[in-house]
């Protein structure tokens, strides 16, 4: 079976989140904010897997962030409806171009599963809206932690009753990779060269991913579907 | 959103099984061991829920009943590949001939969900072999809980982060539904005569139900899908 990290790897943040800032936010740079508010996002995580906040969703990990970021660097205070807007711009992010249809070409063959930060309402409403056909949708409100916790990668493997090593975790960040080959699974790197926006991202080749692919329909190519 | 039972509500577990267990065992009524295999299951479920047994997996459950009912009543030591092949009979359900299209249509309104007692894995198996478009699949290792245990229709309003009352339960048991209106959720009863084979079913009419359909084609045209 394979698992699929979301944002960035399949979804496109930058682009869904920069559009959606830019209407509530018209006075700011909706990129640059759109790109620091993804800053906050791993350390807030950090901050719940070590256990010095209570589990937290995702969704209210985002209002916190954002809400602090446009009062300490833009001097903003935005209202309720704004950052209530401003978060659910994460639940209806565009899919990368190839992903749908890569998606539907593994289905047939494999079971494919997102294995995300992202709660599962937000990831069933992005699923929706995207067209992504998941036949399981793994958030981390399943298990009550983030990646790259432990309990993530192998809880998503004891729920389909498959060994680790049976399962192929796709992303485009390496340090996702890096923790899923700790637990056993297999990996595959995903390009993304756009993912950050005009900021250039250099894509990451290591010799321990089993797959390195410009994108999910060249995955499909590989895997033979 | 819409929750659905899924043994005899979405899928015909008589038909699939009996047609499996007359392949491991011919020398016996197939129907018949169906709907004995069938009667285990909820004393099996409430010794779960009533604390006299620590979680077990419905696939083990399975496993277990069929092994004793086959020493007990039919003087046979089955072995462990037979029970496998048995125990997976559910996994691979055939649907009633309304689910996957009925589903299809809902789904472009709604966001539909299994809601049963069997787990992530069989039902995720079941959706791709019975084509079933399923949204998010609410297993019940998802809780560790089984229906109608309340964790269970309240866990799936929590991980949708919607009210109970916004749920709609979807199923062709009575116990099902009393306990999801019991919960606060919404209740659709859909008749399935056909459940229990040759057994004939009454039909139960009660006036706490939303809806009264006799396939979920039917749901899908009343919300106008």
């Amino acid at each position: 079976m394979i698992a699929f990290d979301t944002f960035g790897t399949v979804a496109d943040w930058h682009t869904g989140v920069s559009r959606v800032l830019a209407q509530i936010f018209p006075e700011i740079d909706a990129s640059a904010l759109a790109r620091s508010w993804r800053r906050t996002y791993a350390p807030a995580l950090a901050e719940v897997e070590q256990g010095s906040r209570d589990w937290t969703l995702l969704d209210d990990l985002h209002r916190e962030s954002l809400d602090r970021l446009l009062r300490e660097e833009h001097g903003i205070r935005a209202g309720a409806d704004q950052l209530d807007a401003a978060v659910h711009a994460w639940h209806v992010l565009p899919a990368w171009p190839d992903s749908p249809e890569g998606l539907r070409r593994l289905k047939e063959r494999y079971t494919i599963c997102a294995l995300s930060n992202g709660n599962v309402a937000l990831l069933t409403e992005m699923a929706k809206s995207a067209g992504l056909p998941w036949d399981f949708i793994g958030g981390s409100d399943l298990w009550r932690h983030y990646k790259p916790s432990g309990e993530v990668y192998l809880g998503l493997a004891r729920l389909m009753r498959v060994d680790p090593g049976e399962v192929l975790m796709v992303a485009t960040h390496v340090t996702d990779l890096a923790a899923a080959r700790g637990f056993g699974l297999q990996t595959a790197y995903v390009e993304r060269p756009a993912e950050w926006g005009p900021e250039p991202k250099p894509e990451a080749h290591c010799p321990d991913d089993r797959f390195h692919v410009r994108g999910i329909d060249e995955l499909a190519t590989l895997l033979g579907c």
